[in-house]
C-alpha cells in the first residue's frame, strides 16, 4: 500500500486563477478521497475545447480559482470508503459525466444521462461534502466537471472513472475520455450507418473526425466532410473522409448541394459544430424514408432549431447525443479494447505534445485551430 | 371468369362535382384495368378526414369532378397485363400510397415511401396512360389518391392493393386501409413503447385512438390522452387511455404538466393533430435520455417546428411517420391477422354506418366531430 494513503498529497497542478488568464503551475494540496471517491495519479491529460470554453468563461458562471482538465488517463492511488470496484494500481480514465448505476438513467439501456453524476459545469466541489479537495495554503481551489486532470493528483467520484485494460497505452487512450468517444459514439451508437451508406459530417475538428472514424469503422462508402475551412480536408482524408463540401463555395443551401450529390440526401449526418444553421442543414440533408441526423455540437443558449415539420413526416429522424451515448463505466473499457484490437485508430488524433509546464502552449494551439489533440505529459 | 372482364362496367358512384358541394350518386363507366392495374369491386368504404379535406379543397389544388374515397375493402374483379400477384376473387384493401417493390424505398427496410406510388393528392389520373378510368357520357371523372373507393367498382394500381385473408370481415378490416393503421403503426413501429412505459397521445380522434390502441397492445402502463375537447375522454377509455389532460385547464405549457405528472417526462409521445404547437409540446414532453416523440399529424404548409436544440442533446428523439411506417403490400396483411387473432380491436372505431345513397350524412357526421369511423355499405 502506498505511503500516501489517507494523507494530503502535495503536487504540481496548473491553476486558472482568473478567466482567460494563463494558467499558473502551483504546488497544491490534494486531500484524501472521501466516501465513494478515488484519488488518481494523472499521467497524461489532453486539452479539449470545453476546458478552453469554461476557462474563457464568456457567458458561463465564472468559478475561479479552478483546476481544469477532463480528458486524461491515470492510475488509482487510493480509494475512499465504499469504493469496491477500484483499487490502488488500477488504470482509469476520468470522465466529465458519470454512471452511478442506481438511477433510472443508469438502469435504462437507452440513456447515459445519470441523475446523480450528469455533467455539472457550475459545481466546483465534490458531492460528498460540498467542498473542494484542492487547496493552496488552506484556500480552496475549485474542481471542474468532477475531474480536474490538470493536476498530478486529483480526486474523482468512483462513478466518473472507467477502469480500463492495464496494457493500454495511457498516452493514447487518454483522448477517449471525452471528445473522441463523443464523435465516435455519435456515429456508432446513434447514427448507426449501414455498411455501404453515405454519411455527412458537419465540422472537421477532433469530434467531427472521430465521427468520421466511426463512419469508416461502420463501413460507410461515402463520408462527406462539410467545413468552412478548406484546409481541413487534407487532414480529414486520414479519417476516411472521401469528399469535401465547403458551404461557402455554393449559392444554395448546403443541404441542397448534398441532396444533389447523393440522389436525394445522405443516409446519415452527424453535426459536430454547434452552429444552429449547421444543425438545420444536417437535419434537412438526410434522405427521406430512412435518413437519420445526429446532433453532437453544443448550441448557444438562445438558439432555436427551426424546420418545416413535413421533413419529419417524410420519415427523417432527428436525434441528439451526449458523450456518444456511452455509459462511462460500462462502455468505455470496450472502446479501449476497440483500440487494442486496432479497429479504432487514435494516433492520428494526437497532433501535439507538451509537458505540464508548457500547458499554456496547448491552449494557444487550440485557440489558433492548429491542433486536433495536444496531450500534456504530467511527469515530463 | 366474370363476364365483365375486359368490358366497361356501369355502376353507381358518389361523384364530387364541385369543392364543398354534396356528392351526387351517379351512374359511371369504369374502364377495364390496363397494365399493372386491377379492377376492384368495392363492398365497404369508410370516410377519412383526408377525403373531407380535399373535397373542401381549401388551399389544395382543386381536381373536379372527382371520386373520393380511400379507406375501403373489396374483391378483385379483373386484372390487367403484368399483374401476377392478384387474381379475380382475391380480397384486397386499396391503399392511398403504394409499394412498387422495385425502388430504393421499397428495397429499404426502413422506408415505406415508394418512389413510384407514394401518395399524390393532385394527380387525378392513372400512371399508365395519364388518363382516368372513370367517365360519365365520355367525360372523365378524376381519381383520388389512386383509390377512389366511393364507387362500386374502381381501378387501382396493383402496388396499391394489399391482398388479405379472405376470412377477414371486410366491414371491419376496411378501416385498416388508412387512419387506423397510421395511428397503430406510429406507436408499434416507430414509438415502440417498452412494456410498462408511459405514452402521451396528442389528439383523440380516430388516428390518435389507434395510436392509443397501439400503446395498449404494446403494454404501456400509462396512456395519457391530450385533447382540447373534454368529451373525448370518456370514449378514449375504451382505447386504453388511462389519464386525460386538457391543455386549456392549465396556465402553463402542457409539456410542463406532463413532465410533472411523470417525474420528468413521458417515455413516448405520439402527435396526431397536425397542430404545430401540439407537435412542439409532444416533442418537449418526452423524458430526456430515452424519450421518443413521433409526429403523425399533417402540418400546415407554412408551419415552422421550433425548439431549443438542447432538447436534442438531452437525448430526446424526434421522428415522423407516414402511414405508420407500414409497407402496404408487405405489412397490411399482417395487421389484418392481428385483428383475426383478436390482439387488435377494430369494432370500437366504427361508430356509424350508412349506405352509399346516404354518403353525405357520413360527411356531416365527420364535420360535426360526431363519428370516429362511419362505414359506407356499397351494396345496401
Amino acid at each position: 500500500m502506498s505511503s500516501t494513503v489517507g494523507k494530503v498529497i502535495r503536487c504540481k497542478a496548473a491553476v486558472a486563477w482568473e478567466a482567460g488568464k494563463p494558467l499558473v503551475i502551483e504546488q497544491v494540496e490534494v486531500a484524501p478521497p472521501q466516501a465513494m471517491e478515488v484519488r488518481v495519479k494523472i499521467l497524461i491529460t489532453a486539452l479539449c475545447h470545453t476546458d478552453v470554453y469554461f476557462w474563457e468563461a464568456k457567458g458561463q458562471t465564472p468559478v475561479f480559482p479552478r483546476i481544469f482538465g477532463h480528458e486524461a488517463a491515470g492510475i488509482v492511488e487510493s480509494v475512499g470508503k465504499g469504493v469496491t470496484e477500484l483499487k490502488p494500481g488500477d488504470h482509469v480514465l476520468p470522465v466529465f459525466t458519470g454512471e452511478c448505476k442506481e438511477c433510472r438513467h443508469c438502469k435504462s439501456e437507452e440513456s447515459n444521462m445519470c441523475d446523480l453524476l450528469r455533467i455539472n459545469t457550475d459545481r466546483g466541489v465534490m458531492l460528498n461534502d460540498g467542498k473542494s479537495r484542492f487547496s493552496i495554503n488552506g484556500k480552496p481551489i475549485y474542481h471542474f466537471v468532477g475531474t480536474s486532470t490538470f493536476s498530478e493528483y486529483t480526486v474523482v467520484h468512483v462513478g466518473c472513472l472507467a477502469k480500463i485494460n492495464p496494457a493500454a497505452p495511457l498516452d493514447k487512450v487518454c483522448i477517449l475520455s471525452c471528445g473522441i468517444s463523443t464523435g465516435l459514439g455519435a456515429t456508432l451508437n446513434v447514427a448507426k450507418p449501414p455498411k455501404g451508406s453515405s454519411v455527412a459530417i458537419f465540422g472537421l475538428g477532433a469530434v467531427g473526425l472521430a465521427a468520421a472514424e466511426g463512419a469508416r469503422i461502420a463501413g460507410a462508402s461515402r463520408i462527406i466532410g462539410v467545413d468552412l475551412n478548406p484546409n481541413r480536408f487534407h487532414q480529414a482524408k486520414k479519417f476516411g473522409v472521401t469528399e469535401f463540401v465547403n458551404p461557402k463555395d455554393y449559392d444554395k443551401p448546403v443541404q441542397e448541394v448534398l441532396a444533389e450529390m447523393t440522389g436525394g440526401g445522405v443516409d446519415r449526418s452527424v453535426e459536430c459544430t454547434g452552429s444552429i444553421n449547421a444543425m438545420i442543414s444536417a437535419f434537412e440533408c438526410v434522405h427521406d424514408g430512412w435518413g437519420v441526423a445526429v446532433l453532437v455540437g453544443v448550441p448557444n443558449k438562445d438558439d432555436a432549431f427551426k424546420t418545416h415539420p413535413m421533413n419529419f413526416l417524410n420519415e427523417k429522424t432527428l436525434k441528439g447525443t451526449f458523450f456518444g451515448n456511452y455509459k462511462p463505466r460500462t462502455d468505455l473499457p470496450n472502446v479501449v479494447e476497440m483500440y487494442m484490437r486496432k479497429e479504432l485508430e487514435l494516433e492520428k488524433f494526437i497532433t501535439h505534445e507538451v509537458c505540464l509546464s508548457e500547458i499554456n502552449k496547448a491552449f494557444e494551439l487550440m485557440l489558433q485551430g492548429d491542433s486536433l489533440r495536444c496531450i500534456i505529459r504530467m511527469d515530463a
